[in-house]
């Protein structure tokens, strides 16, 4: 049964719901206020009186009235008893603009994320019962700003064994995926007076901007099929390579070239940023050591879980010299760091041996995506030669000079998002010759979708087998 | 059995563990020359030599090779064969200095973490397995750098109905705790270019440090018995402050003062920030509700899960007026955010009434605790006069004139970690009278540990029942 709250000429509901009776009536009161049906300055009845309206005990009432005046919905005055009180509380104005719903394709084959589907949910669970399970409480606390050393210990014998890296837990700092490590790394260098740092002439757009929103200068390599070319170049202070699996081309970094990186860092003091992103998934070969294997004091080691677990993770490391451990440590200024929980997780995961079962079972399925694509193009799309493929969840296209934005657009009308190498990939200041070219992630789309990607980015290409492609002109 | 690398003239064994001999191969090959026992420029025997010293297949030697010279441990021209490289690989320099181990306190009564034992292990992995069954894939993606829906929508439930706050899941940001939303909000008041953010005179010096190291200038408002005052001032962009229980003097926030502080918002378009650290807990009284509630469009409400339950899941958020959530995107660029499960498991945590409960049941408990400091102290140290203890995590005991830092070190000699309350939360730059008092956190101690703390308190106090006290002075 309600109770209508007719003394205040509002029309007022009160379940009485027995212990949340005061509860109900500072929220009806508030409410009242709020949205305007009791105007600022109204006189409220007496708590004896409305008590007896209510029928209800008049501490309740007055109870509630003295919550609403900490509050400083109401006010109480000695001599003019209780009022609503004299500011108009202004309703918000809305929502904060919503961004606009992107239009979603049919298919997405633009690279960058993994197949989250095949996400290990089971076993990550499993890792995280035991855990969380064996944990001490002190590792619910604030923690050390480098991250659990739990997870860095796992990640030390990790990357030791699988990368080649030369990792000590106490050189590791656990980041937000690589992005949050790059801004760390970035807010260091600035912070140590660099200006410029030189990055491949192909690479993510997102990363460019990252680096100049820091305050960096970022100077495009010269480009060719050893990789990036860091030449005699002394001028910036640091590098940005993807040394295993040059981000988007797929081509290694050369051994000469290699040498000559760690040759510039050593001859000037610089540092080497390795952009290990996704060191683990190589097919046709094994995996290239890291390039901070070469010179632990002048390279990065920068690692993720974006690409070999899921990017919802937000975990990343970064393995450091030891001069630069401490300044990660104060630009991350003990604010931003990772939850513990998920930080147990991992290092239970890696510990026990799932990650390297998850890696192996990925690296298969995406192997056997990447001989699909080839398959299907190498059937219907003969004359695209296809690129960077012993490696990675991703594939370079080459598309005939002067057809990629042509291609992408029909991409676009199968309903297949797929990105051209020009637009996001190219720095702008490249001097390399641009090249027409599509970046094909075969990472993302579940299975079931695959083959209709597939149709779709056939069906876009010059000289698809279904005739609807663009011919290559001239 | 071990088989010695005679060729090379250095004692090197290899497991010939079938599959992975190639790749242990390529390991103690790589270590020799890492570790100097293979000098740069050495000339290897060919793979056919080695393979037959070996009694291994040749092609798994010249693999080898061809690894480690992709990696740039050797180098292979034609007509020199294959030599260790010519760079001198440096070892790292060692280990980070490592922070010297901080004496550790017998008992330890600083404020600033819940009781870590009672993290309610088991209910939240049972909310984490339901939660990450229950997401689709593409939860596991990159993510809205506001956090997740299903955490904002709780969000907004939860802090209407419990704390009065106009929330919308539009306008929340999920954070990294209160710290992270801080340093978030003062880029954006930064970039808006406010230079001056008005704190209370008593607070936390680390938030300080944060704002000062963002660039603003914090200035102390005068404080008294009613909380911090805004007073007519009209100079800074805006206001950092703990409406619900001042940090660490316990007081809420006089209504008239709450009023005030929203007429200076409105007044000058100023941002009043509300630090909710420990809403939650109040013992002696309904709740206060938000400032927030007031005016949705001046106050930025910041909640935090490290009081109501553990400071190691990184987990916070943020209610924000429209035109503010935009520049706190902007600034966080998408670079810090929190990990996903951990969010989707504290929306289902808090959706299926487990937070609830777990808040109700931490309010007991704490407030039993709070019952037997209280207790102890009224038989133990009757002069001491114990205060901001209607509500929190923590009370401040004040002491006798200008005894203070003696009380600190008498209660370290005691094995007590306690803080005083001028170094750490008294704003260097307040006008207002120092206090002499201790801020005594009674969230952390384990319970087993809680009596001994109290024994320590009482026995390092001025007037401690036992005689062992400092006496008042004059």
């Amino acid at each position: 049964m309600a109770r209508s709250w007719a003394t205040l000429g509002v029309d007022l509901h009160l379940e009485p719901t027995g212990p949340h009776l005061r509860r109900g009536l500072t929220d009806a009161l508030r409410d009242a206020v709020r949205g305007g049906r009791l105007a600022p300055g109204t006189r409220l009845p007496s708590s004896r009186s409305l008590a007896a309206d209510l029928g209800i005990a008049r501490n309740t009432v007055a109870d509630a009235y003295a919550d609403l005046v900490a509050e400083g919905w109401l006010t109480a005055r000695q001599g003019s008893g209780t009022r609503v009180a004299g500011r108009t509380v202004v309703p918000p104005t809305g929502a904060a603009a919503r961004p606009p719903e992107r239009h979603r394709p049919l298919y997405d084959l633009r690279p960058g994320s993994p197949d989250l589907a095949s996400f290990p949910r089971a076993e990550w669970l499993r890792a995280a019962r035991r855990a969380l399970t064996a944990a001490p409480s002190d590792a619910l606390g604030y923690g050390d700003p480098r991250g659990r050393i739990e997870l860095r210990t796992a990640l030390a014998g990790y990357l030791s064994r699988a990368r080649g890296v030369r990792a000590d837990p106490e050189r590791i700092v656990v980041c937000a995926g690589f992005a949050h490590g790059l801004r760390l790394l970035a807010t260091v260098l600035r912070a140590r007076g660099v200006r410029t740092i030189a990055v491949e002439s192909y690479g993510l757009d997102e990363h460019w901007r990252l680096l100049a929103s820091t305050g960096l200068t970022t100077v495009p390599l010269p480009f060719d099929e050893l990789g990036a070319d860091p030449g005699k170049s002394t001028g910036p202070g640091a590098v940005l390579l993807t040394p295993a699996h040059q981000f988007p081309m797929g081509v290694p970094l050369h051994h000469d070239r290699r040498a000559a990186v760690v040759d510039w860092a050593r001859r000037t003091g610089g540092l080497v940023l390795e952009d290990d992103y996704d060191g683990e998934f190589r097919y046709d070969r094994q995996p290239v050591g890291a390039l901070q294997g070469l010179d632990p004091d002048h390279v990065v080691h920068l690692g993720t879980a974006s690409k070999s677990l899921a990017p919802g993770l937000r975990l990343g490391w970064m393995v450091l010299p030891p001069d630069v451990v401490e300044d990660v440590v104060k630009a991350k200024g003990g604010v931003d760091t990772s939850g513990v929980l998920d930080q147990l997780t991992l290092a239970e995961f890696i510990v026990s041996g799932a990650y390297d079962r998850h890696v192996r079972a990925a690296r298969t399925r995406y192997r056997r995506r990447r001989d699909a694509l080839v398959a299907a193009l190498a059937a219907r799309a003969p004359a695209i030669r296809v690129t960077g493929i012993a490696a990675g969840l991703h594939a370079v296209l080459r598309l005939p000079p002067g057809t990629e934005g042509a291609v992408v657009r029909a991409a676009a009308y199968q309903g297949l998002a797929v990105d051209g190498l020009v637009p996001r990939y190219r720095h702008p200041d490249a001097v390399t010759e641009p090249l027409d070219a599509l970046v094909v992630g075969y990472g993302t789309p579940p299975d079931h979708a695959w083959s209709g990607a597939l149709d779709a980015l056939c069906a876009a290409l010059p000289f698809g087998a279904n005739g609807s492609g663009i011919p290559f002109p001239g």
